[in-house]
């Protein structure tokens, strides 16, 4: 886990926003030199693929800035400061989507893009939600619409380019796998 | 692809590194009130999923300084200015694994951090490769050691968190749903 290690030599924070902050590092390479990596910090997310009674996957469309258009991706979210991953998971789901679960599995974890920052996705999956009575709230700055697909209208999602993130990628894959066994 | 636009109102540069521009844009959402999004620019980068012909997947580890641990990852890397993608794919695998191909097959792009940056992982497939008479040489700042492992292998370096990023994580369900095929 420490092969080809790069020792911090000196760490400067340039920039710290709402969500990232981003850092210099002068490192010593493993054969004597020095080099500088960028880094961006994020307090890492959670993602969650839930589907319905009826074997539908919920996802929910919202745009993103950075790529400026739309995309179509699983309910996720950052974790807020001291709340377990779970607790993000349940809180994401029911505040994207209106339903709840009390059954959650944890799936697997990654970094997005580990070339440049820190940021882990945790991915669960729930396959007993219901709906909630009374709607949870979006955070302010937030506009999601929820959409109920079968997992071929998934596959068409990610073919169209529609669904275009690397953890949806993951989780069309993952659950065609799974929903072919139920 | 516009759903829930949000209109640029002011952006602005806060850092151009080696890598990675730094900005944030001030927009207008689209309830008409005003949020800022940080935004990480990146050239974009170039995954390849390759098989030798005794069917052994080609892994690289490499330290990866924003975790602070090596990780093992198919072989990848960033664009360069102008490069078309096909050529970053071959370039990556002879500098990364000595290895290289006159067929490489797109399979799929995708967005690694939508919430926060821009970069895009073109993903292709290998399963012609031949290993060169001269090697490529590296970045002089990149230390890879190159693995040969099967479909089983891999997954247990997902087990086990070796395997710790989301293209390699996507990587082994697509592959281990391809080679049951072959």
């Amino acid at each position: 886990m420490k092969k080809f290690e790069e020792k911090t030599i000196q760490s400067k924070v340039l920039y710290k926003g709402k969500v990232i902050t981003l850092q210099v590092d002068e490192v010593l390479l493993p054969d004597g030199n020095k080099s500088s990596r960028e880094i961006v910090k994020h307090p890492g997310a959670v993602a969650i693929m839930a589907i319905t009674e009826d074997k539908k996957i919920i996802l929910v469309e919202q745009y993103r800035k950075a790529l400026e258009r739309s995309i179509i991706e699983i309910p996720a979210g950052k974790i807020e400061p001291g709340e377990p991953q779970e607790e993000t998971a349940r809180r994401e789901l029911e505040e994207e989507t209106g339903y709840t679960t009390s059954s959650l599995q944890y799936v697997q974890s990654f970094a997005t893009s580990p070339g440049f920052a820190d940021e882990v996705i945790h991915l669960y999956f729930a396959e007993n939600i219901e709906k909630m009575s009374i709607k949870a709230t979006l955070d302010e700055d937030e506009f999601v619409e929820v959409l109920y697909v079968t997992i071929e209208e998934m596959e068409s999602l990610v073919t169209n380019n529609k669904i275009y993130d690397a953890k949806t990628a993951f989780a069309c894959l993952w659950l065609k796998d799974y929903m072919k066994k139920m």
